[in-house]
């Protein structure tokens, strides 16, 4: 890759070029490059950044880097405090010291994926052709065109092959085509909650999201930030109608049965009488505050368009074929958006390719979020799959507490 | 109940009193009344009135009439062509000459809920106290009011006794309200593919639908037909996620998997890539040409209000204590929308009534709709069921051919 026009900004370290308005300097690790990044549409992107955060030290060797993907909405503040919201790190439980990506021990990167709007190039960046946000200009961006930005940064921080990459949902789609794309630069591989491909229904669940959004008004045909409009209500709905798939049936009930909020009785009218209700509006009114409306376009369409088999002539084995990568696959009992079915795809097709693979379906009622949940064989299964692989690889342990 | 003022009219009659101006005025048999129909709320609407079909022939002894309940967006044409839309009856392979609820035996009764928009008073309808459409002025009304108004046209046709209620979704529990608030009146009892109560998930999913209506800022607070607007994309996002929860994963994954739409190639856009969307986006289009969004925010919270068991200080049996009704409950392995357990539910409540239950769970992939669909061993389990119940009941077999 070309060096030239390349800039790299850490914590704390000077403004960077392409920072976007609401991003805080302190917090901000960006890398961008005028370098074009081609994307699987046969169109090219430049000059494009990517946001993320690192966290413990990279080894000499630089045999110890863990790179995390998120999932649709998610960010790179994986293990530090949300500097935009305040909140812990979403994956506080499983990554930081002495858990079960233990930053003691690895160089943990978590970036914000392509096409976002969390300091990653997204459509809610300004395109530098036009002086306004590319918005629906910006072309579509695949699970592959997520992972060839990681690999540019990856390039940037000097290391040639990730110890693993790990990641949930739209995170395991990202962890599976590394290791299909770049099986030399992955010696272990954990995809949680996820498949090889999108399913019609996920597909469709996707598309009333995307209607949701593109019916508001407010939208624009996707140019409201020029406008000073704000498609709210739709990418509202559109979450709503996400959340529920991210639930099970049980949790929910659990959680919320039919209980009412703050009444004693229904209302006969269309206020949230009941606490689910009020629970999903305020999950739909909560998300707006925090992600771009295009944004949510751009990642959903990178998912449904994720199938490793279609890439490989139909044969998923063929993703795999010499791999050398270790998996450990995890699906969840209760996850309805990417069952165990699909996790079992995977499996067997990376037996097929003569895969060393590790295959954990884990017992709860939580639904496809259980991988974000304190889910502690879901800890285990990583921690000791990650402690194996370690071994392996040569890295030392934490150093004892003296 | 009180006659004078009550009115009937029946096909080919002259014009009803309060015939929409969609109606066609064949095909439309309509029961109207200025008696008051008390309503859960504790409100009351005056005047009201029910559009309705039947078929077959009422016995001298009257004691061989069906009513057959329709689900949320259904109509009175369970059996005829409809005259709106030009198709078929809705459940047609259900009801009909030597079908399993056979129109040569049995008198069927099918009406249009109360709150809907296809003939039956609802928010569409004018109010008589300002001459405009009730809008949100419409009192809400619950499942137990659909069958109030149910129970007085059946008044109204002579009809002391119903041989059977029978009906599947939010059909079934009306069949369920039926046979709990009026066990004297229903000899045998046909809920499929229901519950005595409405999910979280369910209430979540009915949410999303009318939070997609209401944010729509076409629907105008609900008094968009007096201003000559339509909130078409906010109901046709309703009927989009709605529609995904009527059939299974692998329904869908059968029939649309990740085929693309009329295109060899996905087009890296926002368009219908994927037949599923193209299919979903042709389910909401067509669906509000069909219907009001106004009724859907009625029966959608109807359905969500549903409780028979809190109706009954939570005990479920008690709905149906000292019943002599007959049961045969049905369930559908792949509906996750009533799942079997909600089914079994009702089961063992009425095993703990003491009632008569038969209780059969249908192995099929094709999800909720099921009960609409060619699903043979429904078919014969209804059919042996009226069978036997007629012959209990002492209703004459249909004449053979001569």
């Amino acid at each position: 890759m070309g060096v030239q026009g390349d800039w790299t900004n850490t914590q704390a370290a000077a403004e960077p070029r392409h920072r976007e308005a609401d991003q805080p300097s302190s917090l901000v690790a960006m890398f961008g490059t005028d370098e074009p990044l081609q994307l699987t549409s046969g169109a090219s992107l430049a000059p494009w950044q990517i946001a993320y955060q690192t966290y413990g030290t990279l080894n000499a060797d630089k045999s110890n880097a863990i790179l995390i993907c998120h999932a649709l909405t998610g960010d790179q503040h994986v293990a530090n405090v949300n500097p935009v919201t305040g909140k812990p790190g979403w994956w506080g439980l499983m990554v930081g010291p002495g858990k079960p990506v233990d930053t003691d021990r690895f160089f943990v990167i978590c970036s914000n994926v392509l096409g976002s709007c969390l300091g990653t190039t997204g459509p809610a960046t300004t395109n530098p052709l036009t002086g306004r946000p590319y918005a629906l200009d910006l072309p579509v961006v695949t699970i592959a065109d997520m992972v060839r930005a990681q690999e540019m940064l990856v390039d940037r921080l000097g290391i040639d092959t990730l110890f693993a990459v790990v990641g949930g949902s739209m995170g395991g789609m990202q962890v599976l085509q590394w290791a299909a794309s770049q099986p030399e630069r992955v010696f272990a591989a954990v995809p949680l909650a996820a498949g090889a491909r999108h399913s019609s229904q996920n597909i469709a669940f996707h598309e009333v999201g995307r209607q949701a959004i593109m019916a508001d008004p407010e939208w624009r045909a996707g140019r409201y930030l020029e406008e000073g409009t704000r498609p709210a209500k739709g990418l509202s709905v559109a979450r709503m109608a996400a959340h529920i798939t991210y639930m099970s049936e049980l949790a929910l009930q659990r959680k919320f049965g039919r209980a009412l909020q703050d009444r004693p009785n229904i209302t006969f009218g269309f206020d949230a009488d009941f606490q689910v209700e009020s629970y999903l509006r305020h999950q739909g009114l909560s998300f707006v505050d925090r992600f771009d409306a295009n944004s949510y376009l751009y990642v959903t369409r990178a998912m449904d368009y994720f199938d490793l088999a279609a890439d490989h002539g139909g044969v998923l084995s063929r993703a795999f074929t010499g791999t050398r990568t270790r998996f450990c696959v995890v699906s969840f009992t209760s996850d309805w958006l990417f069952p165990t079915r699909e996790s079992r795809m995977v499996v067997h097709a990376l037996n097929a390719a003569a895969a060393n693979v590790s295959f954990v379906e884990i017992d709860t009622d939580r639904g496809h979020d259980s991988f974000l949940l304190d889910e502690p064989e879901m800890f285990r299964t990583v921690r000791g799959f990650l402690t194996g692989a370690a071994k392996a690889r040569g890295i030392a342990p934490p150093a004892e507490p003296s």
